[in-house]
């Protein structure tokens, strides 16, 4: 992702995934590039953004908790989780956060 | 940063830090990592993960709203926010937000 998302005035959520992977492509990159058009097509998507060096930050961000709670249990984002345990992450760890203030800056 | 920072129990906070940055490192890279290990100084500091492609996102996680605000307005901290302002950043967005719920995964 290479743009800044532009949410709405907050409240709203975000959630922080942050992970370690394991060695190897085995299919991620590919799974990684679906997972976020799929997200994007969610009811009460409000963006995305991504980093990795060592580790990986994907921050996504939603209208609501029950946008994310939905979302968690889309079938083949499920899969794509199935494989996360299996596979692709050594460690991770998911933060659900209410987004309460956002300020920002532009040149 | 490469490991995924031990958090509480929520609630507690997080500061989402999402950044583009101007062209030539400027000091940006030593100031990167001085204001890392300053904040980590801080009271209610948490801890902190990064990292940078496109975008970079850095996440700081801390006990409070007042934790924040206090970092917010450490002075050295504050001239590395206005050196971002003047020189290292194209456009950045922060977003404060209260943490409510976390799990993970470790293999």
């Amino acid at each position: 992702m290479s743009n800044i998302p532009k949410t709405p005035e907050p409240p709203y959520y975000a959630v922080i995934f942050t992970s370690s992977r394991t060695t190897g492509d085995n299919g991620y990159a590919e799974m990684a590039a679906r997972m976020d058009e799929l997200a994007s097509e969610q009811e009460g998507y409000l963006g995305i953004e991504s980093a990795r060096e060592d580790l990986g930050i994907t921050v996504s961000y939603w209208k609501d908790l029950e946008s994310i709670q939905k979302w968690h249990e889309n079938g083949e984002h499920r899969l794509a989780q199935m494989k996360g345990y299996e596979i692709w992450y050594q460690s991770f760890t998911v933060r659900i956060c209410r987004v309460e203030k956002e300020y920002g800056f532009e040149r």
